[in-house]
């Protein structure tokens, strides 16, 4: 037997192991399935590879948003050289860590004032998206007699070949159109409630191709060259985004952190260190880091067979695996990794592997975890597991749906 | 001003209202933006409306999982004749309404063990989706000393037309195939532990077309007769189903309750009192009884141009109304219907329609309410309603998603 994302996970006893531990001892300690469980060495393991891949002088910042489990968090917190946040409940979880307040900033439409009011009070960086934000951050320093720490997020003239999901370029929601930017930095001058330390452009996620990430990362930095010379104050910050793409599907290849590396190399010894020589270069990853350390486990509480079809049926679903049933967001729904955790303990179970399709308790068709899947043959009681859920898994599914329990998410 | 879904709703003071009560002082009364309101008389109205149209002896049972509001439930508990629940936990808020346990079923493929023993605790009728369900529910039913009450859920050999879910016909993990199920009903002479009440068959929701839905029920009268010959007690529970639909886009037309009713009453007259004079014919809706009386309400936290397009960037999103914004199980996203709620706020509001983009405020592309929606002119501070937010809205939501803090739901 063998997992289809096979250097994150070992077996052991003839099981999948996350943190060394057998998946059948590993549901017994967390006493309930479904459950998620992320490989802390595994998220070492992956900002060790990423640190190993791009120049020392990168500061790598996680975003919070892939995973904001605490004990991950305080994890991470050890490992990376800043948070970003998108919220203020996820602002709460990272001041509970080591991480400096210093060393975290707060991105995303939307901010309400009172967001703004706590990040400007945690001394937070903030990436404001449009000059409304501006206007209000202002208006919130003033009130708290702190200057509030600011970056421009920059919607690029350009996009990202290749992204799963599309940031810059064309209209966005996102940040301050770059043709204006000159006027809006202009306007620094004028407010000293204000602390400018550089700009944030980030033009789209779930990039599995190096070179578009490059060619992005290349436009990006001229971009900010040129935006740099309306700047009031040298720039101290140059936020690049990050969009490294993980695997989900099968024909997918994982992203090659080669070439990224040297491009980034050449941009930072050639440009960036001559032209904007106070100024972080920044990548910032979430999904990157945590979402093939992560895997969701849940049991089989029935096996059926229907017009041909066989069906397992198990405890857990897209209430808690959103992405994977193919509802998030998706056009196409693909299988993500999924294999048979435990030693199966079907009475005929053999290596065989057989045509099978998982799906959840829910009482709805969505409800689809594995579509035609082949798998060792797996009973009740069995476990399941389906990988790459270290991001984007638990708190971007509808847990609520249809009145289940929610899960327990254990860093082992 | 006038609502896109006008039936529903009324303009009192130039806003729109939800039981009588003006957006924007419904706003300071719960406190905080955004929230679901649902409107208590509309909910009665719909009851009304359903009885009006369908046979005096249609039991019309609701459907938890579309909307498990606590005060919700207690106030369809004097409306409907039964609760359908779909999990354990929806079966712990049921029990807590003044409705008796004996008109409440469960239903749902992937019933635990445990979830099966509260039900037969409980006194519900279980709807059988699988012979392992049956055989676990008499192990249940024998430990504990009480007969489980028992329907058997029939996957039947046709589907609906024009559903927007398909749920019976071909393969399937719902019921059991109707070709098995006269064996199945062969062995319940020899299960003491199982009270056998009659049979559910359900081909699909979502459906606007009376015409697929009466066919639906016919074929399914016509499945049951022939079933109920293999049944070893008389039939005393006949669950049709529901799928009733509801308009979510401009070109949708609502349901016409009229020729369901009469093919019900024909159904009724013709066979099932002749030839099941035990049964009580079964109607189960959700998101037909609720989605029109619900709406989610979001304040405008920004408002900006980008290259030719305006955005009015609210404080909620897709966090709460994951459906709005096309990413739950939609293939093409469509603007569910929209509307200013409050009296526009903005210094130059005119009644003229512009076009808008109305995006909720978390950090992605996919949060998108309104794409390119005709409104009048709206500013920050402005509320926004978007409608048939009754049934599957915050539940059917990753409400976790980037930290925010969870909606209020407020039934007035």
């Amino acid at each position: 037997m063998s997992w289809p994302v096979i250097d994150t996970y070992e077996e052991v006893d003839g099981q999948l192991a996350v943190g060394g531990i057998p998946a059948q001892l590993l549901a017994e300690r967390v006493g309930t399935t479904p459950f998620f469980a992320y490989d802390r060495a595994a998220v070492t393991r992956r900002v060790a590879a990423v640190r190993a891949a791009l120049p020392d002088r990168i500061h790598l910042k996680y975003a919070v948003k892939a995973n904001p489990m605490p004990a991950l968090l305080q994890h991470l917190s050890g490992l990376v050289d800043g948070f970003d946040v998108a919220s203020a409940g996820e602002l709460r979880h990272a001041l509970d860590t080591p991480m400096p307040a210093a060393r975290m900033s707060f991105a995303g439409p939307g901010k309400t004032t009172a967001e703004l009011a706590q990040a400007v009070a945690a001394g937070v960086l903030i990436e404001l998206e449009s000059e409304n934000e501006l206007a209000r951050a202002r208006g919130v320093a003033a009130r708290l007699g702190v200057r509030a720490r600011v970056a421009l997020r920059v919607n690029p003239d350009f996009a990202v070949r290749g992204s799963g999901m599309r940031l810059g370029g064309g209209p966005q929601q996102f940040g301050i159109d770059a043709e204006r930017v000159p006027g809006v930095l202009a306007g620094l001058t004028a407010a000293p409630e204000l602390d400018f330390e550089g700009f944030h452009v980030f033009a789209g996620s779930q990039n599995l191709r190096a070179e578009s990430i490059c060619e992005a990362q290349r436009a990006t930095v001229d971009l900010v060259l040129g935006l740099a010379q309306a700047a009031p104050v040298p720039v101290r910050y140059l936020n690049l985004g990050g969009g490294f793409g993980i695997p989900y599907a099968r024909k997918d290849e994982p992203l090659d952190l080669g070439p990224i590396g040297e491009n980034l190399h050449k941009l930072i010894e050639q440009q960036v260190r001559t032209r904007l020589p106070e100024a972080h270069v920044v990548i910032e990853l979430g999904r990157y880091l945590v979402g093939e350390a992560g895997v969701y486990i849940t049991r089989v509480v029935d096996r059926k067979e229907s017009r041909g079809k066989t069906y397992l049926v198990v405890d857990g679903g897209m209430h808690h695996q959103l992405a994977a049933s193919g509802n998030f967001g998706q056009t196409i729904r693909r299988n993500f990794p999924i294999a048979v955790a435990s030693r199966p303990t079907a009475e005929d179970a053999t290596d065989a592997p057989e045509k099978v399709t998982v799906v959840g308790c829910l009482c709805t068709p969505l409800d689809l975890l594995g579509d035609d899947v082949e798998l060792p043959r797996a009973g009740i009681g069995d476990l399941i597991a389906v990988f790459q859920a270290g991001a984007y898994g638990l708190t971007a599914s509808p847990t609520a749906f249809l009145g289940h329990p929610p899960p327990p998410e254990v860093l082992v």
